[in-house]
Order: C-alpha cells, then structure tokens, then sequence
C-alpha cells in the first residue's frame, strides 16, 4: 500500500489524495492504489519550527511513517512542501521507497525546462526560507529563483490566504503578477511549492500555469510512476 | 481519530475527506478532525455480490474495519452507499461508533423535508435493488419513491458514467430530468446516494440541487458533529 503522511494541513492532503486519483490510468475502481492515510493536524506547526525555533514535529512525523510501515505501507509520500525540511530524517534508514515532493517536482520541471535555465519558486515563508528546493535545483543544473519581499508580502502570501477563505479568483488575480515577475526575471519554469497556488491560477484560466509545476501533482505523478514500475 | 473504510471507489473516498474537511469549522489547521483512512480498492465487487451473488467483500470490510480499531480510531465511516448493506454486521460488536451514510442522509433530509412526505432515491442500481435507504426512511416516518427503470437505465446510469469520464456538464443535463420526474411525482426531498449525482448537478448550477441531499456531505456533517460533541 502506498502510505501517506498527512493533515499538514488536511486541504492539502485532500488535494494530494484527488490527483493521485486523477493521475492513476485505471480502467475500473479495482486499479487503483491502495493507499493508507494518517491525516493529522496535531502535529507541532512547521513554520513555527522553522521560522521561530519552535517545537520540531519529527518525532510525530517519525511515529506517523513508522505506523503507517507497521499498517502495512510498502511506498511512502508526505503531500506537503514545508514538511519536507525534514525529510532527509525520514527516509534514511526507512525500509520503504519515499518519494520526495521535491525530487518530483525537479522531475516535473525537467519535462517544461532545460537543466541550465532558472527555475522560479513560489511557496509560503517558511518553504522559501528553508531552502527546500534550492539544493535539490542546483544538483538538477538548475538556477533557483526567489520572489521579491514584495511580491512574497504583497501579492503570494495573501492569495494563498484568498484561497483558504474560498475566494479562488480574487486569489488568481492577486497572484499571477508574482508568478509573471518570476519569469520576466528570466524563469523557464515556475515551482508552485504550495497547494494553494494552483488553485488560485486554475480559477482565472491562466495562460502562465503551462509554465508551473503542480509540487502536489508531480508528487502523485510520481508515486503512480514508481506503484507502477514495483 | 476517525476512522474511514474507504476504496469503493477511491473518488467517493476522496470526495468525502474533501467534504470533511469543508464542513469542520476550523480557524486553522490543527483544529481539523484527526483522520485515518484505508482506501482499499481490490475489494469484491459491492454491486456483483448484491446483484449476482459474487464473493462477499463483508470479510474484508471487518479487516479495514478492526485494522483502522487497532491503529487508534475511536470514530468510524465508510463513505459508499452500497457497502451499507453489509453495515448492521459492520456496526454489531464494533467498540467505536459507526456512523452510518444512511442515518446521516435521514437526518439531512428531516431539514428541508417534513416527516410523512415521500423521498426520492437516486443511486446506482445495486443501491437502490438491496433496499439500503427504504427501510430506514420508513422508520423516519417517509415513503421511499424509487425512479422508473427507464429513468435509472436512460438517464441516471449514464450520468454517473459521464462524471467518471469527466464530463460533468453533460452529466448534470442528462440527470436533471429523472431528478424532476421524482419530484412531479411528489418527492419532497431527494437522496443523491452516489458520489458521481451532486458533482453533476453542480456543474449545471441545477435549482433542483436544493430539494437534494448529498448522501456523502451528510456523513461528512454527521462525522464532524459527533466529533465536536465527544
């Protein structure tokens, strides 16, 4: 079964849970992927951790990967980017396969945009400041991108907020001229690090999301390609 | 936790997880309903064992059901109107809770249908043949309206084959009329027990949608007041 680690936050593990779904080519119900998830929202607040030196929640995310192998997991997936901080801590020594969001979404990028261009990223405060996608470009030949104070204050952080309160619109309106500024600065293609974002540009139609990796999407792609390939 | 026997099909489960999370007045994130969900797709067939007498998938519903127990729910829900045939032996003997999708839609209906009205039934043949919601909306004081074989066979089928295949739209003009044909026979209210039916008649922005209740949005709201009031 494939294990998810999730409820970091909930939306976002729905929205994991739906494309992994959508992305899995299955004639009937019986094709699909058995797929064991621990939605837990309890879990010490990763932008706290991050950002302020609060609590870590490893040792809950250690506990929640180690039930869901106990349950029977043989692949695991943690549908959220922040979270990913951690992730080196998660997968060494793990007996099971665990796909990474970010290695995903390098693999997701290198099918829009060729090793040696900049790649732009777009994500909440803690994600961007951890630096959980920079390392990982770079090895990909990759350039990463950071949106401006401005653009992260002004116009990212509130659509992802748009989002959260239901107004998905208003959220696309509001972010695509961050996204727009990322690739006027020279991005080949757009990391869309936080579940929120896609959201926001599917709602106005926008032209610029051919340009965008999904994190979440590439993360089920995936886990679809490696289920697959076992 | 909550505890969800889910996989009949996925995307009943997914829809589900969705409406709980929609349907939780939370302010942020950790105020979400801890919830564990097995989505165990190779199931036997619901629909072969109650119309043509194939294996019963009741022994592998027990397993989730006692798997889900042992990992700490204290909650459960199985988001699949069909799969409710089997919950009297699911529930008998169970030391958690089990909601049921068909009490839940009895209580939603009592909203906006008074007792001693009748209730229209849409749902997958399987559904409506093994009598899930009949006996139950007898006991709530309703009459159960079945639709015509020509109307389950012309028009309700082929509109949840045209959601699973993503055409929703086309889905909701085609549903529309035997949604109307219970209601000119005097439903008061309507059971949409089929995850596929509300996705159709949303996409058409169909009036009669308020005359209806979605089987799964009502577990999901039964799920979360039993959980605020533990």
């Amino acid at each position: 079964m494939l294990g998810v680690i999730g409820g970091m936050g909930p939306a976002a593990t729905a929205d994991f849970f739906a494309k992994l779904i959508e992305e899995t080519p299955a004639a009937g119900d019986q094709e699909h992927i058995p797929t064991l998830i621990v939605s837990d929202p309890r879990l010490p607040s990763r932008t706290a951790a991050i950002l302020d030196g609060g609590p870590s929640p490893l040792p809950s995310l250690l506990a929640i990967r180690d039930k869901l192998l106990a349950a029977g997991a043989t692949l695991l997936a943690m549908p959220c980017n922040t979270a990913h901080y951690w992730y080196e801590e998660l997968a060494r020594g793990c007996p099971a396969p665990f796909i990474s969001i970010v290695e995903a979404s390098c693999d997701a990028v290198r099918r829009i945009a060729p090793p040696g261009s900049s790649v732009g990223l777009i994500g909440t405060r803690a994600t961007l400041a951890a630096g959980i996608f920079e390392q990982r470009l770079r090895a990909a030949g990759y350039a990463a991108l950071l949106p401006s104070e401005e653009q992260l204050a002004g116009r990212i952080l509130p659509s992802i907020r748009l989002v959260k309160e239901g107004r998905p619109a208003r959220a696309g309106e509001t972010l695509a001229p961050a996204v727009r500024a990322l690739l006027d600065r020279g991005a080949a293609a757009i990391i869309l690090a936080c579940t929120e974002t896609p959201v926001a540009l599917d709602a106005v139609a926008s032209s610029l999301r051919e340009r965008c990796v999904d994190s979440n999407r590439a993360l089920a792609q995936s886990c679809v390609a490696r289920w697959r390939a076992r």
